[in-house]
């Protein structure tokens, strides 16, 4: 059975993040205020066969940490994608 | 007050996804079978000021279309970040 799973990978606390950054000082001149820590992150969708979803989210989390990710300065975190909008 | 919001920018249904074709590509010779349908997106997170959580999300939005998106390829939907662990 095939399992949607999407894979978040977001940067460490305290790695810097310049796109981030950059987009948070360029609101102001849009007529942006009121917004503060702007964090970029990656998200990827994909479709897992598995005999259950806890085993679709397991091989998930190996993949993402094996390719989708770099270890040092980034989380990759798992989660189920079914009724997720995007 | 300040409201967690998390945007998700994914491409439009149909829109080639190189980036996601590459890593589906890749992932048999990791020893990964079984997984399809790998699409890529961008994630942003950030703090928003408004009085009410749905005054953020429609800041956040707005926000979103204007500068985090290409609406002609991609889709932009908030959520609220409350709760979510990246």
């Amino acid at each position: 059975m095939n399992f949607p799973v999407i894979v978040d990978v977001t940067l460490r606390e305290g790695i810097a993040d310049p796109e981030g950054a950059t987009i948070e000082r360029a609101l102001p001149a849009l007529g942006f205020t009121g917004v503060t820590n702007v964090r970029a992150a990656k998200s990827f969708r994909l479709d897992v066969e598995a005999t259950d979803e806890a085993s679709a989210l397991a091989k998930a989390t190996a993949l993402a940490e094996r390719l989708l990710s770099n270890p040092v300065i980034e989380n990759a975190v798992a989660r189920s994608g079914r009724g997720s909008t995007p």
